[in-house]
């Protein structure tokens, strides 16, 4: 567990809530980060699978396979129901049904394979909804990974240009920051999550192919003139953040001082937008036309963010389509990013969070080092 | 892509003679490993959806969200079709049925809530069953890993002695080991595969925490007189293999030594009984039945081991309810395992390849080091 035993039973209750609301009877989670979260039961998930049963009234029970029973037993959960294998005779999830033993049961998420096996379930994402609207102990682990998100992109800052003088390269970087990163993260509160959530994790990429937006970092080594986009995700107590920045290796050429400029006054455009009653869609909208306005559009390859918490990406979202209303204690990605296939690219990241008047962003690297600080003397 | 084209090709055309069988016009591709293997192309799912089409007669195609657009134009894929984001206006799933224009359209997997936002359509398992039987290309590779997984566990018998003496722990050990495994790996077929698909991963678990079948690795010290369980993961080209042993450190005491060997008569129970026309459950109960026959039934946890491939676990199962009849090509682990709780714990793990005759075991570790040689000297 990472949070104190509170923290669960609040969630718990809130659930029950929450199905009183929805005439369910119990809800059972499939979803390994919905156990996470409800009943702070970390694993793995596999094909064997792992259910937390909440009834309206009373308390929850784990539904594991036999393997994961010591593991489940160290939660505070007091009833740990287990079956034997994957597959079996029959298939966990029409035993999980049985034991949950409730005539209107919801499930928070399921395949049409399994679906057709069970009798008739509602399929709910009140979970995952309530998972939008983050606590405040929450928060402050979110806090500190974008701190240590932020802190792997200071040492990009301060180390890269040595490492690319003495030959390194893209993969060099990234595992030079990172490991000083994770090492720091280990340090100070490492002990405390042991191996399970805390981690830092990224990828530099240079030149051309700072094009993809899902590139990853190759052993090449970035050459002056080129942007070198570092992109960092941090995670602390199992909550995520991410900062990213671009850097100009050398000095600058052609347009990028226009494209760094642009990508900051999109993100600056987001963060405005980030109000508690504006739709994902709206801000989203904001922040692109920013980018269309630079002329940029065609370099225009995704939304403008996406939600962190337990997940990397997790709903709601800042993209088209999305109409969830914003509330205080949503957390999202702020990623303006500019694309040029076979040329060039640029994205910054900042991690933000709507509270009741201006969004707050946790992230400070890019406000502490604006554009012309981005450049990075060989 | 990791494999020839000619290899995907090979694919394509058998899922299109399947699917003249199964009465299908077309079957879009939503999991990422079956779109890795029909056509080559490898990327890490989200939540924006992703999809090869493959139409009964003709080329097929990919359906992916914009900011993949360079990198599935780097495979041999000639129809790249591309949507803006998700959610976006409208589910990109509904977008891609509709691109894939076809009648009688087949479906890997899908949730119950995409699914209802679909017009009919099947869902088919009909490229998970052929992933089953792999090609003499696909096998060379699991070959191959199984070699890195061994090479690791040598590792683990030479220098795990030393490092325990000079006070070092589970962590320590299985950093070493692993970073020797995989730098090895990375010399050798690195640059063929990149960061993509070649990997070494593991665990180093001893005491009474052997007893978790899940366990993780600790800052802790082996202690003389205790097993330590190393369970190895290896992948080259994409393809897994695993190979694990339990060591025991300084002298054995009490059981240990029958322990050893009760895992490995259960071992060979398995290659044994893993032959062509045998059912995965029939494997299963072969195996278990000699832990059982040495007293051992209270220590069961698990089946007997798992499919691999692509994935590290994938079907069919040598489990309780697997009845798929085992043809030569298949590849599946051989996990022993005794798990006594608060006490101890001992598993081994080899790499199976079903043939026309006796099972093939390209994991080399255990047979190379019988029980007797698996006592770590400190």
């Amino acid at each position: 567990m990472i949070l104190p035993v509170e923290f669960y039973r609040r969630k718990i209750a809130q659930i029950q809530e929450a199905m009183e609301r929805e005439s369910l009877d119990g809800l059972l989670l499939l979803d390994a980060v919905n156990v996470s979260y409800a009943v702070g039961f970390h694993h793995i998930p596999s094909e064997r699978p792992l259910a937390a049963f909440i009834p309206r009234v009373g308390e929850p029970a784990l539904f594991v396979p036999l393997l994961e029973q010591e593991n489940a037993g160290d939660t505070w959960v007091g009833d740990i129901r287990t079956y034997f294998e994957y597959p079996g005779e029959e298939h966990p999830v029409v035993w999980m049904v049985r034991e949950a033993g409730v005539r209107r049961l919801g499930i928070d998420t399921l395949t049409v394979d399994v679906y057709e096996l069970l009798p008739p379930v509602r399929i709910t994402a009140l979970v995952e909804r309530m998972r939008w609207i983050k606590d405040p102990e929450e928060l402050a682990l979110i806090e500190q990974a974008a701190h240590y998100a932020d802190y792997c992109l200071e040492m990009v800052r301060d180390h890269a240009p040595a490492i690319i003088r003495d030959g390194g390269t893209e993969l060099d970087i990234l595992k030079f920051c990172v490991g000083e990163a994770a090492a720091r993260l280990r340090r100070e509160v490492g002990e405390r999550f042991q191996l399970r959530g805390a981690s830092v994790v990224g990828t530099v990429h240079s030149g051309a192919r700072a094009a993809l937006p899902h590139g990853s970092p190759l052993a090449r080594q970035p050459q002056r003139g080129e942007p070198m986009i570092a992109g960092i995700g941090a995670n602390v107590g199992g909550y995520h953040a991410e900062s990213g920045a671009t850097f100009i290796i050398g000095e600058p050429v052609g347009d990028q001082m226009r494209c760094l400029e642009a990508a900051a006054a999109c993100n600056d455009a987001a963060v405005m937008a980030l109000r508690a009653g504006n739709t994902g869609a709206q801000v989203n909208a904001a922040a692109l036309n920013v980018l269309r306005d630079y002329g940029l559009e065609p370099a225009i390859r995704h939304r403008i963010g996406h939600g962190m918490g337990l997940q990397g990406h997790e709903s709601p979202w800042l993209a088209p389509g999305d109409s969830t209303l914003l509330a205080p204690g949503m957390v999202f990605s702020n990623e303006p990013g500019i694309y040029r296939p076979g040329i060039d690219g640029y994205r910054t990241i900042n991690s933000m969070i709507v509270t009741d008047g201006e969004a707050r962003v946790p992230s400070r690297f890019l406000a502490q080092h604006p554009p012309e600080k981005r450049i990075l003397d060989l």
